[in-house]
């Protein structure tokens, strides 16, 4: 039988739910030794396997990996996760989640609760709130650890990060070809390497065109949504730019919502663009014109990288890895 | 000192860092006795104390649940384990979130490598790709479960729900209010209770104002985006349907593409609404009319609900919570 046979078959075929097939092939308590027979017969007669893929992974006792990152709610992250858990599902393995919600507490104890063996590897985009390089240095050393988009850097370990001064710097010019003069920055990140870089590509874009940017353009991200709404409002109101460079997608909405409160049109009075991976950039009113991180293949790319430590195939490769963001023009930067 | 102090300030006081001093407080080997009789006094003489709500959890070993849902790329499910988290948090407990997306081989799977103590309790919102109440019925004798918003009825547990016949009935009611004779339904959790609540609220107040809807105007969801794009668009185009009544919100975006790519005018050609926590739902073009779930408090109320199983307190309590969801009309629904 040349066709990959699954658990459903087998539990169709023996007219037993697939709850009882896991649990059999698991070789659970719970079932008798008569079921547990008439299903690793089957199985074997089929010649059912687990996942073949699986084969070099025998020393991985749990068969999980968890992915710890600041957010679920947010495309980029959602949608990186998909991307680890397509290759975890070839090899048989769990994805646990975990959210630090940026709480670099949260972060170390939750890491620290794993370490007993609790989950075979470990995907990281760390915190913004602090930077806590030294632990992860320690960490891995102790435990296989792939970082992405938010990294540290100078740790032996991969990381999948993306281009983020080039396509900065190309989004600022961008504007900038618009006829923005008077472009605003929305930062997030500023902690980390990702968020410098972004901020840098914007600052030497404008430099390149002979602009300046003062620091009351500059708005830093607050985790109260109020807050950022409120800061927004300000910056429109008191220095009226003609452009919102937002670095993180979680500043689409109070800049929309305080054009709307405000009257301002997009992009008529005010160009927006945004790091973001939102799936309804395209519907907006306006559509928003965005730097797309390719966050599906993020994900995926970091969990070979996991995969490599966890079979020790491909662990001399290049450790550091950037895949490219892409601009998409839409009407919120309207040219 | 009144004020509860926390981990932080142990580690700033005694000029260490967060990572050495939670480590310290959980007895870490990697710590040396010196720093950990430091830590421990520091934390005995300020009244550290890890977390008061938890004192009657001792015999939970792992301080730590389980969220499984469908998929975390949702706003609804998001925004639930927010509400989850905040009540873990008060009680020290970690949150681990599993993603089956719809598929009830991987649930069974994953929900049963949790059984040997892995967790302390599982939150769950089923598949709706197959019926697993006989499962369900056998895991709640074992393991402390609560359901929310996917539930199996008729099971010994706490079940989070919300009211989706009568809002469904409500909103309905509203779209041939604002003239709508030829509604059609987008059709999602067929397999669910959820999903069937929401389609005979629907048909219910079809019947009631003497419409009637055929087969041709029911779409039934794929999880391949491009088919629930396609079939809208058949819809539209061979039916001609002035509403869209889209029973969740993977349904939103291919509804809004269709209506853009058949150059549709929402709501003058045809009328919108969805139930959907999304939060761009004001910023889309037009606004969309939205069955808005208390996804947060529904979260929240299922983690109490856990909670009461763990410290034993309360579980003689209506084990039925069914919380009110709430129609906010906006211009997609135009009246």
């Amino acid at each position: 039988m040349s066709e990959k046979v699954n658990i459903k078959q087998l539990a169709l075929e023996l007219n037993i739910s697939i709850a009882t097939v896991s649990k059999a092939l698991n070789d659970s308590y719970e079932i008798s030794l008569k079921t547990k027979n008439r299903v690793w017969d089957l199985a074997k007669q089929l010649n059912y396997t687990p996942n073949p893929a699986a084969s070099n992974l025998r020393s991985n006792k749990t068969k999980t990996i968890a992915v710890i990152l600041p957010c679920v709610a947010n495309n980029f992250f959602s949608l990186a996760i998909k991307g680890i858990e397509e290759i975890a599902r070839k090899y048989g393995f769990h994805v646990l989640i975990y959210q630090t919600h940026e709480d670099c507490e949260m972060e170390i104890s939750f890491i620290n609760s794993l370490l007993n063996g609790r989950v075979d590897g470990i995907l990281t985009s760390v915190s913004s709130s602090e930077d806590n390089a030294d632990y992860y240095e320690n960490l891995v050393k102790k435990v296989p650890l792939v970082f992405f988009d938010r990294v540290y850097e100078n740790l032996d370990t991969f990381k999948v990060t993306t281009d983020d001064y080039h396509i900065s710097y190309q989004a600022t010019s961008h504007l900038i070809e618009c006829g923005c003069k008077k472009l605003a920055y929305l930062y997030g990140l500023e902690n980390l390497p990702a968020g410098k870089a972004r901020f840098s590509g914007f600052k030497d874009a404008i430099d390149a065109n002979g602009l300046t940017i003062s620091d009351d353009f500059i708005v830093k991200y607050s985790d109260d949504e109020n807050t950022n709404l409120e800061h927004i409002k300000v910056l429109l109101n008191h220095h009226k730019p003609d452009a919102l460079f937002s670095s993180i997608e979680e500043f689409v909405i109070p800049s929309y919502t305080a054009c709307k409160e405000l009257r301002l049109e997009i992009p008529k009075d005010i160009k927006i663009l945004s790091f973001s991976n939102l799936a309804t950039a395209k519907l907006l009113n306006p559509s928003l014109t965005t730097i797309t991180q390719p966050a599906f293949e993020i994900g995926n790319e970091a969990a070979k990288c996991l995969f490599k430590i966890l079979t020790k195939r491909g662990i001399d490769d290049d450790k550091s890895i950037i895949l490219k963001s892409e601009l998409i023009k839409r009407a919120s930067t309207g040219c």
